[in-house]
């Protein structure tokens, strides 16, 4: 027998998984569109090259291979960088500044632990092409609508910018060379506390001082005005920090105008994010409710486009995962769960009756129900119902010759086995019933 | 500067092309929805031997690679063997028959060419575990809704049988070894005409007079009924066609009932299909309008699942692929052509009306409009309506201090320069009368 395995950290996603999945997809692109995000698709498949040079210490994750004729290719690490090669390579036909948003796999040469997949799916949303800070508020604006209308409860948008954590180092008397290790140390603050930071400091070189004006400055709390106000004063000799403060404070008052409620949104310098390519904010969405980590995050990096199409392009974007949506769903018991999308069976009692069966199934279909046919005329109604009853559709729908005769079908509710006869022309309304009632 | 561009064979699909896409995946997912079909997503990535041995002839397309642990990989040929082992691998998780639809990329290690694709997007729909005809008829049938919703005109399907054309050798005389170069000889016939075939058939030893009685009986036409009833007397001595007629005859009575129109499809012994798994019903839909090739195909391939599952699971199924219709629709003037879903851009006047016209792009999203925003509060109007017709959007609406004060959106036609002012509340209504005028 032939392998019937998938490989290790790239998984088989069946019905209930794709049904959960799909709905997390659909928000994302409504709500893309609505904010007039236009959709690319590139290949998986990238010239390696392509890829290496962006993406600092995380470069030995690459996913890399040789085609038959040598060529060193990779399947994508992430959607931004292809998004860079496709800014230089249609220059022309892409009027700045460009809203897009791309959903699909990326990969990763690592080996598979919980939560962390070789083949995983993001959703990308980037404004190319604008360095206004409208833009940045736009993007942490699209985050909070999709986690709001996908249900996460009590999430917050944490925001930084990275010259703040530079003006941080700076200000702390320490050289651009050290500032490196200030914002490795920062990163882990929240999996390993003040001291372990303050530690890590410390052996990197970083004098007491040093260290505690950093500590006392990360850990600056409140409202977002009174974190602006407190950054700026202990910052204000920081041209650079200042300028960040200044553009942060512009974010603020755009999310503001946007709508987003201000208890959605966090100003903290202990925010690093990982990726080397971010210039500017960076921010990343929490719930309390998964402490395990974050939701999904992002920011500006106004050089990586750069670097393909010879000129600056300012960007800001950041990347739904599908599979941690997905998985903390899952957990939280948010979104729809079921096994299938189908909402009625309709059996065939007999090799006379099929083509009615087959008539009213055409007619449920029309009316916009997912509507399942018996395939085997002999089957016997008992056996349809257990069909569907396995398969998670809630409705068997019966037409027989008793039926027939009295223009009725009869409507069997497979949870509690209750069954009705219905006119024939009350059926769909019946089901949409019970379907808009199942949904809401 | 870094390497700028994509792999030969593997495209990007900038926005004008994947709002036609994304049309076309629309239409196919709600019609296996409405038909009860549900979703599965398998990984890009396969174990090589998974796919080999499966696939005839067309092996030495997979398109393998090594990874770095030296695992002989492949990205998957097509979505039907990651199919065949996904039901192996999951069987208490599926309730047989089952209905899955998948929709994604496959590969192909050959050099690219017109319409021939490295990497090509398709959307597969199958019925796995039963063999009733009302199953193939159901596939056909889904397949004339598809093709019907996306407006392809003058489609037909043309329906055969393996086991008729294995009749067809067997009653000419040929046995069963022979039997292979008959199917590949009619499988040309569309491009080297009876001649060709005549020619081919001779060349591989087929005797004369087998090879005129070859050509009469695959060049018989009519109706349905009566290309049936002609080859069940042709073919009368041989079980096995016969049997397969008979089927044939109980999809075509299943295809009426379903609603399927008698001129959507036909049936002719000419019809091959190249994929060596297929073992009864075989399909493909063609249109007059592009001679270029089939639309699409499938069939019936009884074996394949097993070869995985160890048991007998015969499964009926076809792939639309997206790259294809895509084109073919680009070619016919089918479906929508635009290079944004944006329908209307909000000007931003100057800094002090930003959170007016952010206001108003909210409300207009609210109200399901795709809605851009200008980001440089210092642009200018002109500048605004420039970058809104050159990204293709229809309108831009403007809100300055004068509109303000009257309550007023002056909205701009950006194709025909006029331009009105509306109230407020009419705006809305405006922009959406204008959609569905233009989407009718």
């Amino acid at each position: 027998m032939a392998n019937v395995q998938n490989i290790k950290g790239m998984r088989d996603h069946l019905p209930k998984d794709m049904l959960l999945r799909q709905h997390i997809v659909a928000v994302i692109t409504q709500v893309c569109q609505r904010h007039g995000f236009d959709p690319l698709q590139t290949p998986i498949v990238e010239y390696a090259e392509t890829l290496e040079g962006k993406l600092g210490d995380d470069e030995s994750l690459i996913y890399r291979f040789e085609d038959h004729g040598g060529r060193r290719l990779a399947l994508r690490y992430d959607q931004t960088v292809p998004l860079a090669r496709v800014v230089a390579q249609y220059a022309n036909q892409i009027t700045l500044p460009w809203r897009r948003y791309a959903i699909g796999p990326s990969y990763r040469g690592e080996r598979p632990a919980r939560g962390r997949y070789r083949e995983f799916y993001q959703a990308d949303a980037d404004i190319v092409g604008s360095n206004s800070p409208l833009a940045d508020a736009e993007i942490i604006s699209l985050l909070n609508e999709v986690l709001t209308e996908l249900g996460f409860p009590g999430f917050v948008t944490l925001l930084n910018h990275r010259q703040i954590i530079g003006g941080i180092a700076r200000v702390s008397g320490l050289d651009e060379q050290s500032a490196g290790s200030v914002y490795r140390a920062i990163d882990k603050f929240d999996k390993i506390g003040a001291d372990g930071v303050r530690n890590d400091l410390l052996k990197s070189g970083v004098s007491e001082a040093a260290a505690d004006r950093i500590l006392a400055l990360v850990q600056i709390d409140g409202s977002s005005d009174a974190v602006l106000e407190a950054l700026s004063e202990q910052l204000a000799d920081d041209e650079r920090a200042s300028a960040a403060l200044e553009n942060l404070r512009a974010v603020i008052v755009g999310l503001a105008a946007m709508g987003v409620p201000e208890e959605r949104y966090r100003i903290t310098a202990r925010l690093a994010r990982g990726l080397s390519y971010y210039t500017g904010v960076v921010f990343e969405a929490n719930t309390p409710h998964w402490p395990e980590g974050s939701l999904l995050g992002g920011g500006r990096y106004d050089e990586l486009i750069g670097q393909f199409a010879g000129r600056p392009v300012p960007t800001v974007g950041l990347a739904f995962g599908i599979d941690r949506l997905h998985d903390v769903m899952l957990e939280l018991n948010l979104g729809p769960v079921s096994t299938t999308a189908a909402q009625v069976f309709v059996t065939i009692f007999n090799a006379e009756t099929t083509a009615a069966s087959l008539d009213l199934a055409r007619e449920l279909r029309a009316a916009g129900l997912n509507t399942l046919i018996g395939l085997d005329t002999k089957a016997g109604l008992g056996k349809q119902f257990k069909e569907a009853d396995r398969k998670g559709v809630p409705f068997a729908a019966v037409l027989g010759p008793d039926e027939l005769a009295q223009g009725v079908v009869v409507l069997k509710d497979l949870r509690s086995g209750e069954q009705r006869s219905l006119p024939r022309n009350e059926v769909v309304a019946a089901l949409m019933s019970y379907n808009g009632a199942h949904n809401a």
